[in-house]
């Protein structure tokens, strides 16, 4: 696709290049932020860098912040007992969504994964450790995806925990709320039906 | 949605403010770009400010360029006798993928469309009429969409620009390459059938 203009082509090149955009999609992105006013354009720019430069991960959690403490660790009202594991922020974000967690979070950063090279080492996994050895957690929530990698990873922490004498707890499986049951693969059914409730 | 860092937050915004793209894809764009290394994001929002700055319409077609004159009409190969006449830049890119087209354009920067309040004093016409008016152009060829609106302006040109004693062509209609005859509309059908060509 040739432009002529050298600027147009470099924006709509950046653009492409963000995850999940395609080429058609970048172009109207591109010809979209050609009728920003300058100010406007001079804000989204603003913004790119100031996150960049400014966002560090929280001391405590690894969830990213502006500040040394995010703003849930530095929360003095939640509570500092509980733990809630996740892959990455995205995670925090939507547990933050059902507004009924009130406990703490550990980013870790990403899954045990041996086919894509990741490692525990890669992981924030000593600073987890370390979180739990301090004293103050009694109950450690695996919050990872119920994949293969997220059950992996969620196995291998168990197992390092245990030893500390705190609860290490799964999230629960089962039908989704909403969902169709013709639709529920076997084994997310079988996992609904064992772990049933009474009514 | 929560994330105590305003920094992420107002790039999560910016993200969100662009044409179709939505909450959840913003979040993951902004999460993205913090992952980039500090150079590559400064080249992502020097891209921004650099095409938004440098980047104005041609003088004589009114296509985005950085020139006087965009690369299409400064090509001395171009045939300056025919004007494809388009709504906006996205065309442009269209037909010059084709790689078949050799004439040059002339970009409208809209369609007349009384519903958005869109009349002809907001389009490039007069430029356009300019440009015949030289005497240069012998055919022009209305290459707006097979809309309403696309139609209506299309119709409207035609008659402003018959006074001038050119030629004024317009897209053929028929059954798209590579399409299903089952799931053609009527109208494209009937088309089809009426300019229908010796094989």
């Amino acid at each position: 696709m040739k432009y002529g203009a050298l600027p147009l082509t470099r924006l709509i090149e950046q653009f492409a290049s963000l995850p999940g955009i395609g080429r058609k999609t970048a172009q109207r992105l591109a010809f979209y932020i050609l009728t920003l006013t300058k100010e406007q354009a001079q804000e989204f720019a603003g913004a790119i860098l100031d996150a960049r430069e400014k966002i560090k991960y929280c001391s405590v959690c690894r969830n990213y912040t502006d500040q040394e403490l995010c703003e849930i660790c530095g929360d003095p009202v939640r509570d500092k007992s509980t733990v809630c594991v996740v892959e990455d922020a995205k995670d925090v974000a939507a547990f933050e969504r059902t507004r009924e967690y009130r406990g703490l979070y550990h980013v870790l950063g990403g899954l045990i994964s041996p086919m894509d090279g990741i490692g525990p080492d890669q992981l924030f996994i000593k600073e987890l450790l370390q979180r739990v050895q301090e004293g103050t957690v009694q109950e450690v929530i695996m919050a990872t995806n119920p994949t293969v990698e997220g059950e992996a990873t969620a196995m291998y922490l168990g197992r390092l925990l245990k030893p500390f004498g705190v609860k290490v707890t799964r999230l629960a499986y089962g039908i989704p709320v909403g969902s169709d049951l013709e639709y529920a693969d076997e084994v997310t059914l079988f996992k609904a039906l064992e772990n049933r409730s009474e009514l």
